[in-house]
């Protein structure tokens, strides 16, 4: 195989999803994957097997590609260290993925950089959780996604699940909000960086269900405080690629950083079909160090909704089915077996009208779910 | 490997193209590739290395696919006509890819359906040119593409190359047109049709330069005649997938068939970010028997230049020149060897200005040229 031009460490659906640009852009990717079938080895050539949390097999998929980007944040900062003093770029590096690594530092350097944040407390003890308050959120400073490893707390009983396993906690406010926002950047190791619309991302139980872009009725000056607030936090942390700050718009109309992620991100799906240039592309011209694309819309309205597992079993002979009813509906499927809750697919629809849009996008992911 | 979906025979840049909409579509290809490492190989894990002329490679290569599809018109009849006996959907099946084979056969079945085409026979002799009369264009009736195996005859020695070799030949009407323009539709084996809006196609030497869509300042009644002279076509050839239907505008403003190509075409390269949904899923949809997908333009106007070999080596490297000059424009790079005059890429701009989209993707399609 030619030397890749670019390693991507995972194998799940943002990679997959990767590919789909690189092919355009001649970017010659190497995977390495959690299986010889997992969704991007699907379609990308040119894989290893291995684990992200091996450097053996880190160092075998990574080769002597210059440059090294991620379908997720769990490489260990160890070895990231290990393979830029090997000479490869990883991006982001691991001085900015710490913080998508870790809450606690996290909430300490947002902290520092005075950008508003939910009260917060990393806590060791019961007597500590007491001491912050209830309610409380209760995290684990690592590993948790998806609204894995995120407790609500109104009393002590709550938190047993959270104190059961001996590793660090944090204890954040539970804030009153209106909604959720997403602000995403992409950012190059030049310096430029352009910002997405500021969309709104609708939970199920912890896990995004549906995004609208732009974020229905946003106050202006709240949509520009979002964009400048992701674009300070991705030049401050120095980060590279796509920078998804998760926000809470609180009910008294002010904004907190809820997470961060440093890849392309669910609330980012919809700029496939509705953005000049996809959150995938401008990541990948981001870690490449290449002139980013023009973030706009292309559509007064996107709405992307996850296909989640349910009781359609083989989402591809059901894609007959979704397209006859919602034949202008984009359909992204990630080629992975279902399993309930999990995420095997999106849809997009865009247009001029909302209501329109919004329900053709939920009527082809109903479709996809509910047999 | 899982059984694939559909198996593509051909890995030129049509097939890499198709791969773009087949991730999204969770549509799993094996592919027959020329080479290891062929346009299309290089993004379909899932490939077989063979000729498409050897019925055994086809057969490895189709394995237990249900559905064929091709990335070119190249396969031999028998062949087709052998998958088909042994239970293979081939779509377009050999008693449409005929017409797209055979340019004696294609003019022939127009002219019985009474579709316009410019006035033309089949010569074997140079007495029959002689009787046909000049000038004329003289065609090999199969194999011929890109100004290949086509001269423009306007005396006896003009035609020496043409009678060279002894082959069959077509004599054509040197046509007086206006420009060329390209009519597009997507068709199912249910019978549904949906026509892209006609663009117009400026060739240089025989190859196509550049497309713009839609074809600028077109009556709007030629533009209604030649979609349903190619939906006529579509459906009365029986073709599944795409049908490119190239047309000569007359002088005198009448339409004339120039050429048939059945599988996503140069000229329908535009669609990708130009349209709701591009050729290449729109032919996934068509062979695969789903719901096609709306052909509406996104924009006012899409233009589409074709990256011809040239000066510029490496064009990944040239990427970021490109780019950094004109941010805005869709790269579509097909990983090729770049050789003087081979298509190795394109790039299309879209806007609702004409000049600047035109200026921009002429500008960057110089820069992957001339370094």
């Amino acid at each position: 195989m030619p030397t890749p031009e670019l390693a991507v460490i995972g194998g799940g659906q943002l990679a997959r999803m990767m590919q789909q640009s690189a092919i355009g852009l001649g970017v010659r990717i190497r995977l390495l994957a959690e299986g010889p079938d997992v969704s991007a080895a699907q379609v990308v050539p040119d894989h290893v097997v291995g684990d992200h949390t091996d450097l053996d097999a880190l160092r075998t998929a990574v080769g002597d590609a210059p440059v090294v980007t991620f379908d997720h944040e769990h490489v260990p900062p160890e070895h990231l260290r290990a393979l830029e003093a090997e000479g490869h770029a990883c991006r982001p590096g691991p001085h900015a993925l710490l913080y998508a690594q870790d809450k606690a530092a996290m909430r300490e350097r947002l902290g520092a950089l005075g950008v508003p944040c939910p009260r917060n407390a990393t806590i060791s003890s019961r007597d500590d959780l007491e001491a912050f308050g209830y309610p409380a959120v209760v995290k684990t400073t690592r590993g948790g996604y998806d609204g894995k490893g995120v407790w609500v707390v109104r009393s002590a009983a709550d938190a047993d699940e959270a104190f059961a396993a001996d590793r660090p906690l944090l204890a954040e406010e539970l804030v009153d909000f209106r909604r959720e926002l997403s602000a995403l950047v992409a950012r190059s190791p030049s310096g430029e960086v352009r910002s997405y619309p500021v969309v709104e991302s609708r939970q199920v139980g912890g896990v995004c269900a549906e995004v609208i872009a732009p974020a229905p009725e946003l106050d202006a000056d709240l949509a520009t405080a979002a964009k400048a607030l992701a674009e300070r936090i991705a030049t401050e942390l120095d980060v590279t690629g796509i920078l998804a700050v998760e926000l809470f718009e609180t009910a008294d109309g002010r904004l907190l950083v809820n997470e961060l992620a440093m890849r392309p991100h669910n609330t980012g799906h919809w700029s496939i079909d509705g953005a000049e240039t996809s959150q995938f592309e401008n990541h990948l011209r981001g870690v490449l160090d290449l002139p980013l694309g023009c973030t706009h819309a292309r559509a007064s309205w996107s709405v992307m909704v996850n296909v989640l597992g349910g009781d359609v079993e083989d989402l591809v002979a059901q894609r007959a089915v979704v397209l006859a009813a919602e034949p202008d509906v984009k359909v992204h499927l990630y080629g992975k077996a279902v399993k309930a809750g999990r995420k095997v697919g999106h849809v997009t629809a865009y247009g001029s009208d909302l209501d329109d849009v919004l329900a053709r996008a939920r009527h082809a992911a109903s479709l996809f779910t509910v047999g």
